[in-house]
C-alpha cells in the first residue's frame, strides 16, 4: 500500500473531541520521553476534552521546547503544581519517591492522578486508590504495564463479567529482543545483550530487566487487576534469562517450542475452606509454537489472561517508547475526562492470598552440558526416580563433541521444588563441563 | 500444573462486586446459548452490582430453568419488559427486526441497552448511539464484534489516546476453523467446511460465512469504534474462502506465509482538501508467518489496530460460544453499572468517508492450473507487462502432473482492479484447468 495513512494536521475525529464539556486542565510532571510525547499528543487537539497547562521537571527553562503553546508554564516545583488549577496531574518521574508523596499530595488536594509509575503502582497501588476514592478523585495507571496496551483496562473492564484465574506475560520488551535474536541468529547470550545495548535496548546495567526485577513490578500490577489479588514484589520468584544458550533454542525447537522470559501467575482456590493461593514466578521458560506468546517478536509485549468464562485473552502491542506509552497515558487521561472527572468507581475488594509461590507442578526442561562417557544417562535416571521424578524424553543433537556435549532431559508433571534439589545432587556429579539448567515447560 | 483453578463458589472478588450503590435491575430478552450464559453469569454473583429480574423469550414457559432464581419473571411480551422497572435491556435476539424496535422502544423508555446484535449495529450504530445520548441512556454493543475479546472497548477506550488508521481482523472463526484445517491436514475446502459442520463450527447453510458476508457486519462496526468512519456493509467488497485449495498453502508456505480470512479497514487521508478516503475489504488473503495474525487457530479470533503513535495492538480470544460472547455482555453491563447509569458518553464524531473502495494497491499472489505446454509463461508475462504488472516471483513445485499443474505467479505491488482486469484477459488462454485465482499479500 502506497498511500501515506497520516495526515499532516489532527483531525477532528479522534475519541475524546466530542465532549462540549469545558476541557479538563493537566499538568505534567516530569519531562522525559514519555512526558514529551504525552505533550505533542495532547496539543496536538486543542478542541478535545484535556487541556495542558503546565509542565513541571528540574531544570525546567533547559527543557523549553517552542513547539509547543505559549501559554503553557514550566515551573520546576511541586508546591507550585499543586496550587495551581490543575484538575489532573500526570506523574511521570518514576521511582517511588519522591513520585509517592506527589502523588498523595495531589490526591488529598482534590486533584485526580495518571502515572506511570510501575514500581509505586506495584508497592502502593490499592492504598493509592482507596486515597483516590475517599478524596473523591481518580488514579489511573494503564501506562505502568506493558506501555501502549491496554492490559489494564482490558482485563479489569473489558473482563470485568469473567472470573480470571490466571495472568501470563512477556513484560520486558530488553529480555524479548534478546531471547528472539538469539533464536534468530544463533547468537550467545552475551552477544545478543551486547547487540541489545548497542541499540539502545538495554541499559549499561541490564540486571533489572535480565533478572526479572522489572517484570516482577508488573506481573504484581496486573495480579491486582485481574486476580483481585494483593502480592509484594518480593513475594515473587525470579530467575534471570542470562542462563539460556543457543542450543537451548535448537531443542526447545525439537520439542515444537520456543523460550521467552514469560512472567506468570495463577489463583488456585483450596477444596477446603482457606483463602486461595497465588503461583507466581518471572522465568524463562519453554512456551508451545502453537501459542501466540511464541510469537511475540522483538521488543514487543503481550498479556494473556484466562477466565472461566473467556478462556484466553491476548494483548499484545508496543511495551515501551515514548509515543505508546503516551498513548496509554492519554487514554488515561481521556477516561478520566469523559467520565466528567468524577469520583473513581469503588475499588474491587482485594484478597490477599494464602500463600505465593513459585513452585509450580508443570513439565520440564533439563539441559545438561556433559564430559560424555559411558553410564552418565543411568547415573542420572537413578537420581531422578529416587525422587519420586519421571522422565518424559531423551533428547541428544548430533554435532557436538564429547568433551561438551549438551543433551537434553524432559520431565513428566513434577514440582519446580523437586526438580531443583535433584538438580542439586545432579549438579555434584564429575562430569559436567557447565551448570546443569532447568526450566518449564508452559502448555497452551 | 494439576491444581483445579475454579473454585465451586463465586468469590467475592469479582470486578464488580465492590459497589455498595444499589444493584441496577436488568431484562434479559432472547434466551438462547449467549442468553442463557449470561444468566448463569449474573445469578452466580448475587452480590453483585447488577441483578437479573426477568427474561423474555417466545414459548418462555419451555425455557424456564430451575437452575435460576425463583423471583426472575419469565415472561414472553416485549410489552411487559418495557413497562417493567428494568434499568437495563440485554438484547440477545439477533437479526434487525424486531430487535430495532425494541432497542428504539427501550431507550425511549429510559432504558440502557445492551446488545450482541452485530447485523443492527452495523446498520444503525451510530443512530442507537444518539439516541441513547438523547436519552440520557447508555447503549454498549461489545458482544457484537468478537465475542469474548474487548476489542471495541480496547480500540475506543483503551487507545483513545492515539489516532488509528487501520483495523485488521479475523473476524469469522468458521472461516478461521477451515483454513486452519486446510492448513494442517492438506484437506481440501469441501473437505474441511465438512467437518467444521459435523463439529457444529459451521452451519447447514454456510454461505454468510465463507463468503465474508458475516465478518462484513463486524468490520463496518469495528471502523466505527476505531476509524471513526461510517460505512454501509454494502460498500465493502468480499470474496468467498471457497476459491483456496490446499496447494495454496504449500505454495504460502514456500512464501513465508499462511492464508486467513482477513478483514481489514485503512483510514487514507488525501493530500488535499477532500475527505478520507477508506480501503476496506473481508478477503482470504496471504499473511506472514511473523505476524500474530498468522498463527490465530481454529475458532479463535483477532482484532489488529494500528495507530499513529501505539503503532500495531493485537487483541486475540474466542470470537464466538456462549461462554465468552456472555462475558462481553455481562462486562458492557458492568460498565453501565459502575458508572452508576448516568449518561452516555459523548458520541465520536463519525466522518463519512470520501470513498469506499476494496482496491487496495499490495504485492498479489497468482495460482493458476494449467495444462502445461511451452510458451505459457511467456504469454502470461506479456499480458502482465502490457497492464503495467511486475512480476516478483514464479514459484513451481515439483510433483504435480503436467495435465494438472500448479503453479505461482507473485506481483510487485498494484491495484488489485488491475490484477482483475489482467486476469480477465488470461482467464481466455486455452491451457487453464481451473479459473486463476488472485490473493492480496498483507505484509506485516
Amino acid at each position: 500500500m502506497t498511500q501515506n495513512p497520516q495526515s499532516s494536521e489532527f483531525p477532528a475525529s479522534t475519541a475524546g473531541s466530542g465532549s462540549a464539556a469545558r476541557p479538563l486542565k493537566v499538568a505534567l510532571v516530569g519531562f522525559g520521553t514519555v512526558g514529551r510525547s504525552v505533550a505533542k499528543i495532547l496539543c496536538a487537539d486543542p478542541a478535545g476534552p484535556l487541556r495542558l497547562i503546565s509542565i513541571c521537571n528540574r531544570n525546567v527553562q533547559s527543557k523549553k521546547s517552542d513547539a509547543l503553546p505559549a501559554n503553557i508554564r514550566w515551573i520546576d516545583s511541586f508546591d507550585e503544581v499543586l496550587a495551581s488549577d490543575a484538575e489532573i496531574v500526570v506523574e511521570l518521574i518514576g521511582g517511588l519517591e519522591p513520585a509517592g508523596t506527589l502523588i498523595r499530595r495531589a490526591l488529598r488536594a482534590g486533584k485526580s492522578v495518571v502515572t506511570a509509575n510501575k514500581l509505586l503502582i506495584a508497592e502502593s497501588g490499592p492504598e493509592l486508590v482507596e486515597l483516590a476514592a475517599a478524596s473523591g478523585q481518580r488514579i489511573e495507571f494503564g501506562a505502568s504495564v506493558a506501555g501502549g496496551i491496554p492490559a489494564i483496562m482490558g482485563i479489569e473492564q473489558g473482563l470485568a463479567g469473567d472470573r480470571l484465574f490466571q495472568i501470563q506475560g512477556i513484560l520486558n520488551g530488553t529480555c524479548n529482543f534478546i531471547l528472539t535474536q538469539m533464536e534468530a541468529h544463533g547468537a550467545s547470550f552475551a552477544t545478543a545483550l551486547a547487540e541489545a545495548q548497542k541499540l539502545g535496548f538495554a541499559e549499561a546495567d541490564p540486571s533489572s530487566d535480565i533478572d526479572g526485577i522489572d517484570a516482577r513490578a508488573k506481573l504484581v500490577i496486573l495480579a491486582q487487576a485481574g486476580l483481585h489479588m494483593r502480592v509484594r514484589a518480593e513475594q515473587i520468584s525470579c530467575r534471570p534469562i542470562s542462563t539460556i544458550e543457543a542450543v537451548d533454542f535448537a531443542y526447545a525447537h525439537d520439542l515444537s517450542c520456543t523460550i521467552r522470559q514469560i512472567s506468570s501467575a495463577k489463583k488456585v482456590s483450596p477444596t477446603s475452606g482457606e483463602r486461595d493461593k497465588l503461583f507466581a514466578a518471572v522465568q524463562p521458560a519453554l512456551v508451545p509454537l502453537t501459542s501466540l506468546i511464541a510469537h511475540v517478536e522483538g521488543g514487543r509485549n503481550l498479556v494473556a489472561s484466562t477466565g472461566e468464562f473467556s478462556g484466553q485473552m491476548v494483548f499484545s502491542g508496543f511495551g515501551a517508547g515514548g509515543d505508546p506509552t503516551a498513548v496509554a497515558v492519554v487514554s488515561d487521561l481521556i477516561a478520566i475526562a469523559t467520565s466528567g472527572g468524577g469520583p473513581a468507581r469503588p475499588p474491587a475488594p482485594i484478597e490477599i492470598p494464602e500463600a505465593v509461590s513459585g513452585d509450580f507442578t508443570i513439565r520440564h526442561y533439563l539441559r545438561l552440558v556433559i564430559n560424555d562417557r559411558p553410564g552418565i544417562i543411568a547415573a542420572l535416571a537413578t537420581v531422578l526416580s529416587r525422587h519420586g521424578i519421571s522422565i518424559d524424553a531423551v533428547l541428544q543433537k548430533p554435532g557436538y563433541p564429547h568433551s561438551a556435549l549438551p543433551f537434553v532431559i524432559t520431565l513428566e508433571p513434577c514440582s519446580t521444588s523437586l526438580v531443583a534439589r535433584a538438580l542439586e545432587e545432579i549438579a555434584r556429579m564429575d562430569f559436567h563441563v557447565q551448570p546443569p539448567l532447568h526450566l518449564p515447560i508452559f502448555a497452551e
